[in-house]
């Protein structure tokens, strides 16, 4: 979708109303009555077969007469014209559609056969569509209120997309009583055609978009979704409010990896890595919406409290430290400033208490030394309405101060007094809140926007593979019907990809076996190798340690003897025979293939810590090694592993090879779902980990 | 501090103002204005030397002329002035007093002694003291605003105590706005006599207040406060926001329960045993405030949505899954009634779904189907502001619905449509929140505390001990003026409380240690006694399986030498024997004595799930059975300490039983600062954990 179709729908010249109407209440009505009311720029084209004028303009019956010259066609007609509607408009060769009219996918199977319709039709005639059962579209900047939404919006640098109407009513509605403003608010309704991901790539290249927020209730294409998104993100703030989770069902729940990560994990994981901001509430929306319009991020964590009470100052301070922010300490110079003009018992720490009578210019004057600190990156100013209090006067002066452009948040608690300075404070570009909690909570979202910014430049290390090699192991699964590539097959491909892999192969027969056992070298493991069985420990199928050929042979005899008595008619692969891993701690790394976002990386601790402690990281591939090494360090367990406190150290770095290598290997090959390696033995000096078993389960062949 | 008196400084029939002001903007002229403008139903006492009449009221140059008759005097002279007017009060014989004039503990070390001495003026003289340094004191149902803030409150069911004079202004200035009404408003100041606790346990029995609402940045006297509170939470809710942290380092770092409990962990452990509501934040102690005093609290968890929107329901139902609370699934037939009704379209699962266009009788009707329906505990009813949406008129038709005694809370989102509608909710006593979020964190409040109520009664199980061998020891040490008891006097003592300790003695030559060890039996272990040496391990003090007498000969030996080596000089108590303890799991188990609230027991799994792992869980002394097994089913280890996923089991009962003799023991003896079971050695089967080592900590006699 290039950017122009959707100037045509953001930013039209001409609307046609569809289904325009004369009666009060009707969409058809309510839209023609915003647009008009609004002051749309352009030209508007009301159609109606049965009137000829409507609101003060001609009206059409169709669109013949203006074939060819209508950017945006809106269509509220009931849902059975609808179908002729779209026809009609395609016919005058309109440039985009929008469909208000409701009754489709959300109502049932026969309006979920219409949208499929109405869709086949747009995208074979490529115009583009936003909805149906959508609010509209609002362009401040060119007065366009196509929507029947009850408040129009002001202008101003936030563009939001919502997947629900309902909820930008409520926006909008909130946004008028806070003065705040927006350049293009979009409903999404049944994203159809037009989804989350056109507008973000739309909003990413538009100048008046200085801040992107967005409502999602289902990201329809994950990995299309975190590339525009970071597309977006490296050019402005991108804040989301994701709801609802995606069915667990979905993550196949037969392995660890696929029952440990859930959908929520998924999103904060791919969310995070795009630089997406997440809103965890329909308050953070509206917060980080604010605070990132309306101030600079701060360059780091380093937060100055500023109050003229101390309890407030305290909270805040709490908070600070709760979120993981720094409390400011101010250089020697500004503390001197601070005491040529503070009463003597103001606090000169941090927070810093100007006292309960602070004037307007005491604010000011504090709010200018302390931003301008070289400790500081951000300022909270504290307000709280006391005997001396000028509240609004404050809110102005705290406006004209000097902020070395850094931001600077604002907490006026209370009510009567200080809510009406809000839109006062907003007005002037000082987001405000009514507790320390949520200023600190945004400042905390805008530093890590900025520390995403200033990321440095991710090197995914591409390690030689014989990816040929793999390619021919998958294919000979393929042609077998398996879901499941066994424990040789598996280690078959990770071989391939670089892994250490016990030497041995499939036993059809005791000879055979004896020959393996000889050549890999005894201590020897034998284990079940059959598509029948995947859990071969649990069935006994596993015996280690055997340490000569007799050994073997009865061990050959015993497995497949269990295996018949067990599994009486499956089919065995055969016996595999291989040579004892070495000694070493053992991990657990894996991945499970998330349906919206793909490749999540798994990595714990082998024994007790991923099943019974739950202490396992996730990260989507393709990893670095940088990100490989900071999944191991996010566990609870890391300082074992380095040989701290009784633990046992290991190689590091050969963990985290093993995930760059399983990264590269599940981005090369798609069909990969869920892979296991459990356990990786790790060594604990230098020398890769090896692969004691594993297993891979493999899909529909999704995309490449 | 008996009621009574609190009822002469809460609900006095008499006031005096001293320092009473003609002058505007003084505290004396606000104090006296708001008296009298608030319509104060009894007798005020204007004092001020220089005037004849103030404010229409006859002023008096001081109390001689009421005396024994003046129930509450007030001060609001300069700080210079403010000892002389308190003895003047005291001549007079007031019943009690709040002194409003700042500039005492506050404002330095001079401020602190004027405090300290009018302090001990008062108590000397029986006279209870709000303040200094506050804000006053405010009775709504007498009509009382003894203070200098600016908003009077409505009358209503909460009352406060705020140690916060701003915070307290910036309450009141929010309440008005949101028409919530108060019955009394404490501002604590410097809790120079009067504290906290003496205004929960007037608060408790008094009639008017339904609610408790308390914000606090220091608590005196934990161990009174949380008696105090949860006899108050008995009663009526007490909600309450602490900010600050106690200093961490008054917790000694120097053992694993110290270094581990925070101040905010004893909080939440205090707190939670009391049945305290914890505000996180400031909003939260609104919105509890809010929620508490207009609601009855859920009998249960589960809660219904009902929504006009698809997506804040969606945001509702994820913050009641987030939140531990339970979707509720309405019966049949209240299914069948709903879709009676409402549109084909809505949605009749939860979030009930009555769609974009619901009028208020069908969110009057839905309410009351989903609220009487047995399944559900609670309801959450959401509006936006739709193109069909009559917002005040819904407000009005659900305060009119049939409640079914449950608690109903409403999430109006939006601003301009939907915020006129608060004061009216209010009024109407529905609690309402801008976001759904909000509204579950008050329902899982109000569960969480109807939970408490319900709890079964505590019984604390008094062992039989020796408590006069543990007297004895603990006398010795007392003598030799040491801070520890070492390995052998700690044993000593937990062999008294009911542990079962390896047998064992201290040797002070090579052959009374082979004596010990043949009484003992081999193996044995030796471990060097000292009190200069407090990690003998560290030094390699500690020889472990010794199997002989010729063993034991080297060890004791050995042992000395090195002692000598190292800690030239230093005592040595001798070299203690005992036979090695039983094989086991090891746990640790220990107590450190919080400066707040008493003795936090602590237990955790031993080797790295302590030390690397931090898997503890904590508990306030005295404990009963069933919270001893709670703490165990806390820990994220105890899957595995029941044998589960590859677990060793435990007998779990005899470490449940440790916690509550080492409770027993640390209640009995304040003077245990800290003690540490580390290891206890737990049997897989029956039987008792055997102590392998311990080391008891002493400070000063606190209380008993």
């Amino acid at each position: 979708m290039g950017n122009m179709m959707l100037d045509d729908l953001l930013a039209p010249k001409s609307v046609a109303v569809i289904g325009a109407s004369r009666q009060p209440g009707k969409v058809g009505h309510e839209l023609l009555a915003n647009l008009i009311n609004g002051g749309y720029k352009g030209a508007i084209i009301p159609v109606n077969p049965k009137a000829s004028q409507l609101l003060g303009l001609n009206c059409y019956p169709n669109l013949a007469s203006h074939r060819n010259s209508v950017d945006l066609a809106a269509i509220a007609v009931p849902t059975a014209n609808a179908l002729a509607a779209v026809r009609e408009a395609l016919d005058a060769n309109v440039k985009s559609i929008v469909i208000l009219t409701a009754g489709f996918r959300e109502s049932g199977q026969e309006g979920a056969r219409l949208e499929e319709e109405i869709t086949r039709l747009l995208k074979s005639s490529g115009t583009p569509l936003l909805g149906p059962n959508c609010l509209g579209v609002i362009n401040t900047s060119i007065n366009m209120n196509l929507s029947f939404a009850r408040s129009a919006p002001l202008p101003g640098p936030i563009s939001l997309f919502s997947q629900s109407g309902a909820l930008l009513a409520a926006i909008l509605d909130w946004a008028w009583l806070n003065r705040l403003g927006f350049s293009k608010l979009i409903s999404l309704g049944n994203k159809a055609h037009l989804t989350e991901v056109d507008f973000l790539r739309a909003l990413a290249t538009d100048e008046e978009t200085k801040v992107i927020c967005g409502y999602l209730e289902s990201i329809t294409e994950g990995d299309l979704f975190i590339k525009a998104a970071e597309q977006a993100a490296e050019k402005k703030p991108v804040i989301i409010q994701k709801v609802g989770t995606t069915s667990a069902g979905k993550l196949a729940a037969s392995s660890h990896t696929g029952s440990l990560a859930g959908a929520d994990m998924a999103y904060g994981s791919a969310f995070g890595r795009a630089g997406v901001i997440r809103a965890e509430s329909f308050e953070e929306l509206l917060d980080f919406s604010m605070a990132f319009s309306m101030q600079p991020c701060p360059k780091g964590t380093r937060v100055a409290i500023i109050t003229n009470a101390g309890g407030p100052g305290v909270m805040a301070a709490d908070a600070v430290e709760r979120d993981g922010l720094i409390p400011a300490s101010l250089e020697a110079g500004s503390i001197a400033s601070l005491r040529s003009f503070l009463p003597p018992a103001a606090g000169l720490g941090n927070p810093i208490d100007i006292l309960g009578d602070a004037d307007p210019q005491k604010y000011r004057s504090t709010l200018e030394i302390v931003i301008n600190d070289n400790q500081v990156d951000a300022a909270i100013v504290i307000l709280t309405p006391q005997a001396m209090t000028s509240a609004m006067e404050t809110a102005s002066l705290l406006a004209q101060a000097d902020r070395a452009g850094k931001p600077v948040i604002a907490v006026f608690m209370g009510g009567k007094e200080v809510k009406p300075c809000y839109p006062e404070l907003l007005r002037q570009g000082t987001p405000v809140f009514a507790s320390p909690e949520r200023a600190v909570r945004a400042i905390k979202a805008m530093a890590k926007y900025e520390a995403w910014r200033r990321r440095p430049v991710r090197i995914v290390t591409h390690y030689p593979v014989n990816r040929r090699r793999a390619e021919r192991v998958f294919a000979r699964i393929a042609r077998q019907g398996r879901a499941q590539a066994g424990e040789a097959a598996s280690k078959e491909i990770l071989r391939a990809y670089g892994f250490s892999i016990p030497e041995g192969a499939l036993a059809l027969s005791a000879g055979e076996a004896v020959e393996i056992a000889s050549r890999a070298g005894f201590p020897v493991a034998m284990k079940i190798a059959s598509p029948s069985v995947i859990h071969k420990t649990d069935m006994g199928g596993v015996r280690l340690g055997i340490l000569d050929a007799d050994g073997v042979r009865d061990g050959f005899d015993l497995l497949n003897a269990k295996f018949q008595r067990l599994f009486p008619g499956a089919p065995l692969d055969g016996i595999y025979v291989e040579s004892m891993a070495r000694r070493g701690r053992e991990v657990i790394i894996g991945m499970a293939r998330d349906p919206q976002f793909g490749p999540m990386l798994m990595f714990g601790l082998g024994g007790i810590f991923v099943e019974a402690l739950k202490d396992v990281a996730f990260h989507l591939a393709p990893i670095t090694a940088d990100e490989a090494m900071a999944m191991l360090k996010s566990t609870r367990s890391y300082q074992m592993m380095t040989g701290a406190r009784g633990g046992v150290p290991m190689n590091l770095s050969a963990v985290a090879e093993g995930l760059q290598r399983i990264s590269q290997l599940v981005t090369d090959f798609p069909t990969i779902m869920e892979l296991d390696i459990n356990p990786l033995i790790v060594p604990e000096g230098s020398g890769p980990g090896q692969v004691a078993d594993a297993r891979i389960t493999i899909g529909k062949e999704l995309k490449t």
